[in-house]
């Protein structure tokens, strides 16, 4: 790089880890109930509560960070507890954009799962629980779900340039639900 | 990606947030004393630290990512806390091979300072303390330093094709140092 080009520097972002805030974030951006009405089984629960006040689904807070190849994104999601029929309230869930890029999340509180699936539609799904963090490799489209009591927080860290792709698993939907049973959560097929 | 070819499985890693530890590492590595003699400019005081039974410095654990563009690899850093004449206990530092990467840092424990500097030898220091995060962007080299008493204990991602130069930087060295002071510690240029 030469003298005329100045270097992108270094700063810092606060946490309160405990509670899982980042104390001063450059932007963020709300879900509502009303833009999840195509992503639950239970359309009917799913447009009542929208007409309700059409309340926060989840939400992310991020930092004004270059979106170039190099550079890390970083974000904290809030997911809040609900269900929806009986799945649990849910992100919308993405592939990147440029799908050979991997994130990491790290939950700082709340309980639930990432659910995952490939484009040829393996799926997997992995536990969240405070102190654990979920790696999510490229190629895998991911999804929060929400199982506990608690807003589900996560710190997640991704290349800046991966840009998130929404519309392929809209259509392709995930091929598993975490739905609540007699026995607590349970992941079973779409269908069922 | 084709049918033949398998894709990278989902995983998850379990951290012990305050105490700053990862549960279940695939491995670890151990900087002693002896091969930071390079790295202070008391060289008596470090010699005689590797003398006196050549004490663990600092160590990482890691898990077993493929070190390929796309993916992240995490890590956990534990640097011990200490002094070598009037400076702090410290990591080496490096730039990264792919120098255009960047890492975050997230401060689990302990206090202390990330030390960057770029090739053409601006030099930045932010401080460490629980909850707090260090984004050192693309080009900046870094280095950790503890002023605290107790371990200084970060959170690392960063590209896992990134690969890290320490030959650089010690040929280059910091700018500045952190040392002790009557006032605490203070960020001093080098020849000072």
């Amino acid at each position: 790089m030469n003298s005329q080009t100045a270097y992108f520097p270094p700063f810092t972002v606060d946490f309160d880890l405990q509670a899982g805030i980042m104390l001063n974030p450059d932007r963020s951006k709300s879900t509502r109930a009303s833009t999840m009405i195509p992503y639950y089984r239970d359309r009917a629960a799913i447009e009542a509560l929208a007409a309700d006040g059409d309340p926060v689904h989840y939400e992310v807070f991020e930092k004004n960070i270059p979106t170039e190849e190099g550079h890390i994104m970083i974000c904290i999601s809030k997911l809040l507890p609900g269900k929806i029929g009986d799945e649990f309230f849910m992100t919308k869930g993405h592939y990147h954009q440029r799908i050979a890029t991997a994130e990491t999340y790290l939950c700082l509180s709340g309980e639930g799962f990432m659910l995952m699936k490939t484009p040829e539609g393996e799926c997997r799904a992995e536990s969240f629980r405070p102190g654990r963090m979920v790696y999510v490799p490229p190629y895998w489209a991911h999804r929060s779900i929400n199982t506990g009591k608690t807003p589900l927080i996560t710190f997640c860290n991704y290349p800046a340039h991966a840009a998130l792709n929404y519309g392929d698993i809209l259509t392709e939907g995930f091929p598993k639900l975490i739905v609540d049973s007699a026995q607590g959560p349970a992941l079973v097929e779409r269908g069922s």
